[in-house]
């Protein structure tokens, strides 16, 4: 780096994923912002569509295009799922050191037919995955030039089981429910987002495993658990709650033995004690969304229901920085040999 | 009734359900409004308290005395729990034939060791249990003298899970995360209940088993499982989000054998198929609460998670109607010969 | 009537204004519900539109052509503005006897001119206004066969500013500023729209007087005011809050001479005196939206600010019920000779 | 200074207020956190109130005394109104040098009479008042010891007005209605402030000039208005609204002479033209406060509605942000001789 900052270029920066991503490298004292573009909204000024980023108001978006977005020190793609494919295959034959850091789900998973299954169209590939505190991803996310985001259910919910799971303290025959505010589901006019129909309301969707997140929290356990991915269960079910950010997610699995809920709780201590970004909050104190919001904290809780022969452990994040731009940037860092938490915070915004 | 109304009080006029049951007591053809009663707000018009009730804004609240409910062929309580106990005996005693209905948990449980494990006091006694809709309930219903209202969370979810337990597709081994609005929790002043503490956040409270509704849920699906209470274990977890009204219960349990989705969905449509007001809906339709604002439906999904092993069940109620004051004004009709479905409605209120 | 039903169908059935009617009319008990249309959702369930309308799940919508709605007695109109009128033309053609309540705004104006400065076509023609409150509009409801049903911004100001206009006691230059929920927009999906985008958000629009609703509030303040409707200045501001219904109306004018709170209030008192869903509340309680929801009430309050020399009213009404949908049906109530308050009530859904 | 940090200390750290100002100063690189004091929460644990503030979780909160306050630089007053004018005293006499900031109201109005009015206690003085922004205010906050932080209301208010009341294209009799979130109202348990209350309603309060804000309103533009104090009415009435944070104000006034919406903008554009945190928003775009959450923007829009003969300004500001505990910062920052920016952003958390 030489004390020159990082150019960084965002693909997708109408939308919220480029938007929050945005926030977050304007705090950042180790880039200068480069280009920003986008698909419909390409001509426009960016202050017309996220008015809450003043220093960059009179930024006018670009077209998506590998020319736009070439020449840059780093890339991020905040593209609907699919389309970061090819524009990452161009983007590399360019300039194979750029680092590209896909919000999207196109290289997060390793199983081919898991993708096509859920997402219908050919797999582009597997990319280190970006959640460094798994065990053994932050060694593979250190200088590497291609990032995939995790999906900000499996962000919240594989770091909420992990630690019991990689224990064996319960079976990983898992349920999670989890509640999403609807920053989740994308900046496209739907008329189930609306504000009329969100507001006083709560829905379940995806019911059944049907989710495409369901592939990437088993993938994710899978490499934890002791009988390794096939003894993997994962019943998922997400929630649409009336809030714009933040997942609050409930996960449970039955106990593997005998546990009590202080060994539980001390499992999840030790498991993420040198974690910058985890924090397991003192017994009895469990999370909420509203303490994580817009930071990239993930604020954990975990008990014991003896009678129904359970572990319950509850996880918070913000879907939009943690669950996506923060960690983004978070493995920016470690591509780039910054300090890891650079630009990033443990302090919501609250109430 | 011989044309006459019946009259009937409500004592808890202040609070949420007893706002509720007046509610829909103004728009039951057959009862005519008699006294309302308040605790610490005794003395206050109604419209100062309660000010969406313009027909009643200018009568009084008076004191929650036996003296004052008395002379009533019908008496609501909406009292905080552990109150019902003491005045029921006053009532009863100086009217065997008045129709008393409860809306706090006094009376809901059959096993005294479980209501002072989760209540912590000396168990008032079982009456009949509100929920027409489970099997052998309505019988006990019709022509009694006294009602337990079933809580809100039992409501939903015993109705979600019923017809699995019941039709042995599934092991009594179930999950419950169920999402609640603020109303819920009462009209008492507590600071994380605030609208700024609650507004943009969703958080777990009564994690691992503690929650007093366990055991109604566990005593529901008591009578249902083919091996009895003892084969029945719950794990519930309520979220609180953020709307006023509405449950969403996403409730889940492993498959006893093979089962489809079709199959399951069939056992679902017979065992609602003569009930008013549960609404299975049409398959790929998930309940949402907003549908359900101010009404007494019930509406619910199922399906099968193959991969998980699970069948997955979605409730969606009002928690002030259908989970508390809906079904006291249901079992009252059921109590007094009325038809069961006066003065309520299944159609919501939305957006 | 003679004791058949009359026949009701409504078109735009899949839209807020028109489920709102639905809705109404589920409750009504003079009424049978024939066709129901729509535009781009013709041939789906109505349930997959309207969960909340259970008892109309299975109906299937139609196009919304003349064919279509002939034959009925009363046609409810929620179309976009600008649709009504050839509609309109069509129904009355076949029937000149069929009742046609327009919630559009094709023919609430009578200025041709201010027609097309704010609607920017030719105007369809003017109806009797469904604001059965001002003076001299209910005489011409009765037995109508054409209502022009009012905007809902005007519905609530132009309440909470008449007495005061008619009495002379301020002078007729008006500042409105008006908070409402999101269902007033529609239910045609717009980014701004979305839910992330109007929780936790409060903004104005239309501000400056480019407000479609500002010339419907100059032209009812203009029968009242003593100078006509020259003398009469509008100065309104609408404001998107987050929720899903309801408007709230902060409206005051300079006073016109020396006159007390109490002289005021007295004035607005007398003037609502005999309206069923007028509720001036007690000195010191101000209107709250919450109060209101799903009813076709109106709450007012009023009051002097002797510093600033301006009275100040403030009225709450629900945007799609006595704010559309409501009127709607109050004043078919009046076309048909009914009890004006059949099928509508002055009970709002709270909390 | 000296290149160490500066030793801060926050009495009333347990809520709204205080706890933004601890938000703010984590991300402040001047300052070392000393003291955090509270009233009734003395002796609990940060963390388990102000969850947000993962880095001081483990902080306990001490009494809110002069000995425990003392020995700090700076010290922020968080408390309830009328309680920091005797504990500011104690602290200044013990060290004349000490920089105390007053989050309330104590020191902002100059008038004895109108405090006695509105606050119905004897008043404490006036210090420094807190809105650089204002014509004068900056040079007196430079190195002042006393800071009195505006209110939230009147800070939004008077910079959306100042302009044209400054330049006299107004005549100042001024209308505001200003649209708050909860977080303004405390975090004093409360019933009408529960979640259940407040959401999905709207509701206005303080009608009629009786808020506690108006004098201060008053005061600020009639430094500006040619005709001096005396020549300012200012009609003033908040909302509630269903949000955390933010307040959106609608201000008017009478043009005073032929005036343009262009002209008006330009008299706003040159009035700002150098101040970090007010963004005049391009013309045709209008503020909204989910663009300025946790910044210390102040968003303003200003146009002509020439029918109404009105000038109309809107102005978006987060309460709790620039509304208190931004401006606290800035103004320490401006008595401390740091860059006034120093830990503050233009940036907001939006969706």
């Amino acid at each position: 780096m030489h004390m020159s900052k990082v150019r960084v270029a965002v693909a997708g920066a109408s939308g919220y994923a480029g938007g929050e991503v945005l926030r977050l490298l304007l705090g950042h004292p180790g880039v200068e912002i480069g280009a920003l573009t986008a698909a419909s909204n390409a001509g426009e000024r960016l202050g017309a569509l996220q008015p809450h980023l003043v220093p960059l108001a009179d930024r006018v978006l670009e077209p998506t295009t590998a020319d736009v977005l070439a020449g840059h020190d780093v890339v991020f793609l905040g593209l609907p799922h699919g389309q970061s494919g090819a524009l990452a295959a161009e983007l590399t034959e360019r300039d194979a050191d750029v680092v590209v850091v896909d919000c999207g789900a196109d290289f997060r998973l390793e199983d081919d037919a898991a993708w096509e299954r859920f997402y219908g169209s050919a797999h582009a590939g597997t990319w280190p995955y970006g959640l460094p505190e798994l065990p053994g991803n932050r060694e593979a996310l250190r200088g590497t030039r291609r990032v995939a985001v995790p999906g900000c259910y499996p962000t919240v919910s594989s770091l909420a089981l992990a630690p019991a799971v990689a224990a064996g303290i319960v079976v990983p025959d898992v349920v999670v429910v989890a509640a999403s505010g609807t920053s989740g589901a994308g900046k496209a006019a739907k008329t189930h987002l609306l504000g009329s129909e969100v507001m006083g309301n709560t829905s379940a969707y995806g019911v059944g495993g049907v989710h495409r997140h369901t592939p990437e929290i088993t993938q994710n356990l899978g490499r934890l658990a002791a009988g390794g991915p096939e003894s993997v269960k994962v019943s998922f079910t997400p929630l649409l709650v009336p809030m714009s950010r933040g997942i609050l997610a409930t996960c449970s699995a039955p106990l593997a033995g005998d546990v009590t809920a202080e060994e539980a709780y001390d499992v999840y201590v030790k498991a993420y004690a040198d974690e910058p970004f985890v924090h397991v909050l003192p017994p009895g104190q469990w999370p909420q969304t509203q303490a994580v919001l817009g930071s990239n904290a993930v604020h954990l809780q975990v008990t014991v229901d003896a009678a129904a022969g359970r572990l319950v452990a509850v996880g918070a994040v913000d879907n939009l920085a943690k669950g996506t731009a923060g960690a983004a940037v978070q493995c920016m860092n470690l591509a780039l040999g910054l300090d890891e938490t650079t630009g990033l915070t443990t302090v919501g915004l609250a109430p």
